[in-house]
């Protein structure tokens, strides 16, 4: 709202956002009942099938058309100015619901006195009000959802979610409770039953709207964020457009260095999927780091000054009581949650109950107002393998049961979040007590890490984790990069990360059998079995890392439709003496079809 | 036996053989019953816990016993000359059994060509004379179990499974069917009923007895090997030597390109762990790549070369059979095992059953002269998710079984291959299927990949199934690399791929319940949340990346003690603000202590 200018520095010199599309793909746009429904897929476009006989023409490949959270940044035809911000696409139906209205000023204090201040770094100029609820009403998705409103977010929704369920329609192996097709009603159903979220903060109408729910394909969270050691502005901005690409489904920005209130601005103005946060960060840091001196009203203020920015979702760790803390002294690595050791030491500084939990009713207000949803915070998760499942986590997940009770009955969407550290045996206890205890509510995880013997490949021992809690029903994985436990990571350990949990997503999309879900397996199985090497580049999760590890042995453009690869050379390759096998099978079966021969039968 | 020598090579200088200890560890030898039983362990050595007060000395944490794989290469203490090999400490046991004797020349007529052959690389000079049991003797170490004999063989691995167990006897907290300690007398049992297997040929008395079973540690091997297209003998040399230092149980030769006798004959001599062939490849290369040419002549005659290397287990793909092609030709991905690619063309081709179905007795003839196991591969495994669990590959399993019971009436030793590509929900029907129709053989599975859509980061889609079927059972895994798929792996790729099937064979020793396979969890765990990250680096399954990773951002040798990483910061450092619940619930709790208060008791 300030006229003042700070600094002027073109962000797009410094950070060199990645807008190319991927290789082979196409922005496709799939619209719905009304113009301004225009949902995003990336359509991989196959070759043909070679024909034996080179003259002539081979059989076409479908394109196979693959979820998208890469935003405007891989549509050639689009205008990437991060200064501007995105299309704020959900503006005309905010505005047609009638049941917000713009503010004259931030309501936050710090906001204010921020917007005022002349600041190091540029603040992001911008051409919009913020927006509140109308005094008295609730303009969170679950309300609508409640009342049998189905919003352009959920028609959106469901047309996303859909991507190839006509065609797996006719498999008849739907899991139980599922529709064939996602339909705008289930979506809204799922959403009014609290078994899904579509975070969905109004003042964050660039976001393309999304949901969290274990009837929905598996999502994955991207923790993006600087800390007092490391990290600029710039590199953020361009660490959430780099984690977007590779399909981060939202980001979290869990900044705690200096000028965090700035970062997050530019990052959810040039953001397509929705923002979390942890509030609490940025109130410690308005303490000076003295968790004794948090407080509800220092809190409060930083949930409206967020809430007016537009954060989707804040990680709240109310569950944390007093009562809780004894149980975790005893532990071999105590209380390994940033949030949840922050309101331990206050809750013992003060010798109160947490304020996050005696406050919860009124944070309920705010999140209505602006429609954040909760990510109840696991801030007693087990950080090793000796403190998995034990009194202290399923303690707080009690809790954080009750807290969505609450939550609920204001209409108000919540996930909760969940381990940390757990053995492959101790898994499946979690998401059960998780959906018993919290009544179904999304569940989203943090691994869980399998194993702590292997720092520096975190991403792989959460990642075993993330797959096998994916199956069992969790509905987003919170990404875990290689640095995890030695420091902050880098963009290529944000791809590593990324990659990593949407192998785990994806498998536990196959395992759930989500209708559908093979099709990508299934186009890259036959592209593989027909050599088609570019389409198997293309059609993986990072064509780019397939393409540059095929080209160190074999760069040549003639290697590109070779039967073999460096792997087992031309005589060894399996595939191509498969294929002569079932040349030779066709010709045998010929001769022998009159025959009488049993040779052929099974045994 | 050749006088002849050919190009005097020094293979040390081309190669860099990797020799220095891991970080922070030493060697460490546990002696058995006989001053030449001297089992190899890795002692990592700990800080202390340092005290509040730095005046005072810390508490000493002892040092952790892991399992080592890396022979002698990691033994400051050792002479390491790969041009005479390892030390033959099997040696003196076999000779004194008095079953097997000395030959005057080699069996095979392709080796005896080859010694008298000029050749463009170096030939191992040898210093022994190649053995084979006395006419009508069986001297595998099933059929020593079967009469009873403990063998040094035995006593050796008893002492080398039992690391950490004595710490965790106290738990009585075993699974099923499984001893507090390992003993001798249940290493023999479980071979003896075939339920596990050493894989210990007597032409290859270098390697250090190790133990395949579902009652033992799960193992992993690591496949090396040129192509046609590209590596050489020293770069393999050097990855098996690379490959064990990183935890590589067994490795298993792929080799198909040229010289791959001499390739083999230098890894055998230089590896301290058992050594893993496809003999049919060998074979293909002597009928220039045409399988029809094969015969059972040459295919015998390179079982002789290779037994009398001393290849420890030799895949055989017996059961890939006439009748089951017709089950595979309408599959996705066709065959993708390379033998049993090579296998249906040549019964198709000569409209036979197998040769190796056919001859499997005689094959057994040889494999307990010279105590070879087998590996009964599985030709037919399934290539993608669409053909998993297909008729294929179940039909192959049920001969595998038949297979297993006559290769068990002539005592010879059995592990079973298995899949592939497999989605989660698909991966326990694998395990219950082996154990019901292969009577519990231990199974040796590749993976499986729990999804087609990630080339590139195969390591990660198959240690996911690594681990979860390693946890129902399976006995070895067969590492992935980064390259499936696209190319053959470099070193990187080796260790990468060793790292992650590492990871999943440790999380299914933790999710089985193996005594003290969660000593390492907690004592990385403990150095964790004591800031000891020169302990929490030398713990890991890597210290050196883990250490690069943290000093990447932290470099400074203050930063070792810090209580912080880049990762959170210092005012953000959990385990940092633990350390002052802790303190601070200690004060209160006295202060309280009196006051009677419930506030602490659990709500």
């Amino acid at each position: 709202m300030s006229e003042q200018k700070n600094h002027v520095i073109d962000i797009t010199k410094h950070t060199g956002i990645t807008t190319k599309p991927l290789p082979g793909s196409d922005k496709s746009y799939i619209v719905g009942s009304r113009d301004d429904i225009r949902v995003p897929f990336r359509k991989i476009n196959l070759t043909d099938t070679p024909n034996k006989n080179p003259e002539l023409v081979g059989e076409p490949n479908a394109p196979v058309y693959v979820y998208d959270t890469s935003g405007i940044y891989t549509d050639p035809q689009a205008e990437i100015n991060v200064e501007k911000g995105l299309p704020a696409i959900r503006q005309p139906w905010i505005a047609t619901r009638d049941d917000t209205e713009e503010l004259a000023e931030y309501s936050s204090e710090f906001t204010r006195e921020q917007e005022a201040k002349l600041l190091d770094i540029p603040l992001f100029e911008h051409n919009r009000r913020p927006r509140r609820a109308k005094p008295g009403l609730n303009v969170s998705q679950m309300h609508y959802a409640r009342q049998g409103i189905i919003t352009p977010e959920m028609e959106y929704i469901a047309i996303r979610e859909n991507i190839g369920r006509t065609e797996a329609d006719t498999s008849g192996n739907l899991p139980e409770g599922f529709d064939s097709h996602i339909t705008p009603e289930f979506v809204r159903k799922e959403v009014a039953e609290g078994r899904a979220i579509i975070p969905a903060n109004i003042n964050h109408p660039e976001a393309e709207p999304m949901i969290i729910g274990r009837n929905f394909l598996v999502k994955i969270n991207a923790n993006i964020g600087n800390s007092a050691t490391t990290s600029s502005i710039e590199e953020e901005v361009e660490k959430m457009v780099w984690g977007i690409r590779w399909g981060g489904d939202t980001v979290m920005d869990l900044s705690t260095g200096k000028n965090i209130h700035q970062t997050r601005e530019w990052i959810i103005r040039n953001s397509p999927v929705p923002i979390g946060t942890v509030p609490l960060y940025q109130a410690l840091e308005k303490v000076n780091g003295i968790a004794e001196d948090l407080s509800w009203e220092v809190f409060r203020d930083t949930l409206i000054e967020q809430a007016e920015q537009g954060v989707d979702y804040f990680t709240i760790h109310a569950g944390v009581r007093l009562a809780h803390i004894p149980l975790t002294v005893e532990r071999t690595t105590g209380i390994v949650s940033r949030g949840g050791s922050i309101m331990a030491a206050w809750c013992l500084a003060h010798h109160q109950e947490s304020f996050l939990y005696t406050h919860f009713e009124e944070i309920c207000d705010i999140m209505k107002a602006y429609d954040v949803s909760f990510s109840l915070g696991d801030g007693l998760r087990p950080g090793s393998q000796a403190d998995a499942n034990d009194a202290a986590q399923f303690a707080e997940l009690i809790t954080l049961g009750e807290l969505t009770k609450i939550a609920w009955k204001h209409d108000v969407q919540v996930m909760i979040e969940g381990p940390g550290h757990v053995g492959m045996h101790k898994i499946k206890e979690n998401m059960d007590m998780q959906l018993e205890h919290c009544h179904e509510a999304p569940f989203y995880t943090l691994g869980p890490l399998v194993t702590d013997i292997a720092p520096g490949y975190d991403h792989i021992t959460s990642g075993i984790g993330a797959a096998m809690i994916g199956w069992y029903g969790t509905a987003m994985l919170c990404y875990v990069t290689p640095k995890e436990h030695l420091g902050l990571p880098n963009k290529d350990d944000v791809k590593t990360g990324i990659i990593t949990y949407k192998i785990a997503a994806h498998a536990a999309d196959l395992a759930k059998g989500h209708p559908g879900a093979d099709i990508r397996d299934n186009a890259i199985s036959k592209a593989r079995f027909e050599f088609r090497w570019e389409d198997q580049f293309n059609l993986g999760l990072d064509p780019d890392t397939a393409r540059q590890f095929h080209d160190e042995t074999l760069p040549k453009p003639a290697a590109k439709v070779a039967h073999f690869c460096s792997m087992c050379g031309p005589k060894f390759c399996s595939m191509r003496i498969s294929h002569d096998v079932k040349e030779a099978f066709a010709e045998k079966s010929q001769e022998f079809k009159d025959g009488g021969s049993k040779i052929y039968h099974s045994v």
